[in-house]
């Protein structure tokens, strides 16, 4: 197994700085990629350990790219999330001066995110799309546009400056990443975790997707996501990407999966891990009659029922 | 262990002709019992190995005594049940005729099958109650009453004649019986089996209920019997006496008890055993999803998840 | 109309106490009936303009004479309801001593009440049942039985005295009566009221109960009473007695009813009343999105989507 | 009102074909936006009647652009809804032959439709994405890339000619185009009508997303979108955009729509409008329970009920 992490490239993204975040990337090569696909390839095919994607924003949702490369194809899993929070700095070649700006750049995914600082202080400058943040940084250090929204750690590689920093529109932007690798044996649980699957509903009448949602409510187990995505059959038909609170090794997850896979017409498994947003400590109690202890004790009395010895 | 059967007597009542239809009660000392409680404590304290009594008509729907006794006190197990279907006959001592009838006599529990052709047939006669069907016979006998209704079957007991048979108001007029030992292991499935429980609420809200019945519902499993019963709480404070059908031993029965073991206050197992109702080839299949091979092939499933084999 | 009240007598037993306790029995003439289905029948022949008779009881559950008599034949409506505690004195003649007692008796009713006093004070008395507890008391002033239980009240009636009060086995016993009319314009609302139907499912099949039960669950109303009774159709059939928390001209009740009248194969309305157990000031308040200005906000908001003033 | 449509340009795309589809685009100037934001400015502003824009395709699902667009912001309201099959052509200058092309352009949108057609056909030909099918051809046109995908209709306009027609890497691609205008009152119901609303929870908990779905399926409505998208209030706050069968009209789909008011936080009404996908013949009628008749007569007795005429 190569000693290697693919991400989503450029180097000098916010996808490498979150990548970092992680211990273990500390002891891997990491190998920047120009797509999420041929990122997730890698690892597909051996070449890389396991790749580091974005999959979701506070902006854009779900990021359709990632989610259709885990729900179609060879299985993959997800072992970790990180979360990042994104703030922009406006990278300009040293000297320049805001009123010096006419053109600026950045991937689209960053226009949200600066539009009404745009309007604000350079109402008339031109927008032009980057390939990423970081070939912004490069296509301004190479003198092709003023000033480019990038990460403030970008500054530096490509020889600019940041003239303002910590600009975002929404509070709270933030990416979520996935450390995504081939099917294992999940992390063990922390008391703090989240679980992904797919779902394919068997077949479409009312309450299809209720009963679905369901085995999960009834079992006092949140949702943190509901994608929807298109299955390639046509318009108007969906699997759902569904990040849950808690472990397959939770017995309320572990009989809600049991569940969704008797009558699901297919479930892909995408994997149990930390969840980045709290720790194990600040996770609620599981709701009455949920918890590990009161399945086992069930199961144990049926168990006795089952035998005579009640 | 006794082999000895207690069972509502008296002698010469419906009771009896159910509990001879039972094979094993060929080879059992039969002994009647004053009252439903009096036959089950003779279970309770060894006196007999089991009791049959009646436990629901199609007129009083559940008889109230016997599932009260089953809902408290020590645990007991219902092994079996037979339906018997509930026709009267008029009896007389031999020479009465209809016009000579002034006074008839019957357990009250008759009185609802028998007030229609009552009004047409006697309008003037008076009734009086009685202790049982069998003992209105033998006060028809001693002379206090004119006749009784019963069955058939008891005209030679008691040297009485049947005038009119086969009367009943309602169509379909049934009373189920079951056989109630001491917990053991429960019948083998036969592929048309009935699981008797009583389940108290954790607590009173809106959907409680609802979501005790979600609990068999969602599973695909049908409820033939929801009878509510006093807690002894005070008034408003119900348990709820439910027959499913299907054995425990069906994977979907397991879990929807061990869900209801996990929501409930308290659930306390009567057993599952033989519908008397369908034979196994008349079993509607199970829902999809529902089967026992779906069950267990989604916990393989879930199985090869946590063990990182998908 | 006359202006009389029906009730089930004889005179002297609880339910006569309890409809006394209704400021509008002091201007009616109050007549005993022998039967619940006498009382009734006298409302809906026009012989009485309400009927008073027991419903439920906190150690027999609904009363099922009564609910039978609500469920079938020409609909009647409850206006009112009464609770009341139910303790038991023991009558005997005059200078009657414990010591003296050899027989006993009451309404079979009250047996479980008085079952574990009987095993400590006088257990080797003999039951006999009476047709009511007056009854008991009248016999026992005749000198057929020597001590009878009845309440305290019916002391004076009969020539007896009470050698023992407040006897009662199960704390909190009460009793809950009903006064029945024909149907009418129910009552105005107080605050804190309770409906009550009849619901016959339209086919059996798992989820059929809980789906009913869902036209209310969904709507945050809390149900007091379930009380399945046979529909006539054979042993298995039955319909649901329910009494649920509010009234009629609640928004939220009116539309669980429409649901209900939908999705049943028949709905019988047994009316809306003021709840005895509780003030309007202790009713807890209705639960988020259910109250009347919700309801009647959210269907402004759909008539001017409709509309096209949104 | 300007009797204009305006629509997302430019001219020559397979919007624009979508649109001329509809009669009553033959009586309006149809005027191209370069994005569907402003497309629907333009709308909002009132330079435009309506704006026509995709909205969901059976390759990317739900367009999230101009699902945002909806969400947020002034108000709009989806009028029409038109189905368009997705078919590629590959458009090249006179006299270009298959082996003479290096390079081919696209919006990114058409990429993974003509991946696989690519990869057997073209494999050595590098992919530069344009910023719409239409600017694809006018590139090729100019010389600056040697082949475009893009309808086969835009081959004209640009003065190409179309090597190959009919590529399509899914069967049965289509893409879904809305016509939105200011709120109006909706079109009246064809018998074949989608309902479009936007829904935000009131809080997040464990079955709350199952609850609002429940609202749609207890009267038996078929969902046929479910759309995540952001609120904004950071990484793992969502509404939910939904497309439902029916007609804000239907009873039914009325009080589905005052629950959803009731419960939500917030319900933004986009519409109610003929179905493209099926006519109006060909719709499976109402569940048992849910068709107008059965709510008005349930009405109806409520209100008997209420006014004691029943």
């Amino acid at each position: 197994m190569p000693a290697s992490y693919a991400y989503l490239g450029p180097e000098g993204t916010f996808t490498e700085v979150a990548l970092r975040t992680l211990p273990e990337a500390a002891t891997r090569e990491l190998i920047p990629y120009v797509s999420v696909q041929s990122a997730l390839d890698a690892v597909r095919v051996g070449e890389a350990e396991a790749a580091f994607v974005p999959i979701e924003n506070s902006v854009e949702g779900g990021i359709t790219t990632t989610l259709d490369e885990l729900v179609a194809g060879t299985p993959l899993m997800i072992y970790r999330e990180v979360l990042l929070s994104i703030t922009f700095a406006l990278l300009v070649r040293p000297g320049t001066k805001l009123s010096d700006i006419k053109t600026v750049t950045a991937h689209p995914a960053a226009q949200p995110q600066v539009r009404n600082w745009l309007k604000t202080h350079l109402p008339d400058a031109v927008w032009e799309s980057a390939a990423s943040n970081a070939d912004g940084a490069r296509l301004v250090q190479e003198g092709r546009y003023d000033a480019a929204f990038a990460g403030e750690f970008a500054a530096a590689r490509y020889g600019l400056e940041a003239l303002e920093t910590e600009i975002h529109d929404a509070e709270n932007a933030q990416t979520r990443f996935v450390l995504v690798g081939r099917p294992a044996r999940p992390a063990a649980p922390t008391g703090a975790d989240k679980t992904s699957v797919v779902l394919w509903q068997r077949d479409d009448h009312p309450g299809g997707l209720r009963d679905l949602l369901g085995e999960f409510a009834t079992r006092g187990i949140n949702l943190m996501l509901l994608q929807s995505r298109p299955t390639g059959a046509g318009i108007g038909n969906y699997c759902f990407c569904v990040d849950a609170e808690g472990h397959i090794s939770d017995r309320r997850m572990a009989e809600a999966l049991t569940g969704l896979k008797r009558i699901c017409l297919q479930v892909r498994y995408l994997g149990s891990y930390p969840r980045a947003d709290v720790r194990p400590g600040e996770v609620r109690p599981p709701f009455p009659g949920t918890s590990d202890e009161e399945f086992v004790g069930a199961a144990d009395w049926v168990a006795r029922c089952q035998d005579g010895r009640f």
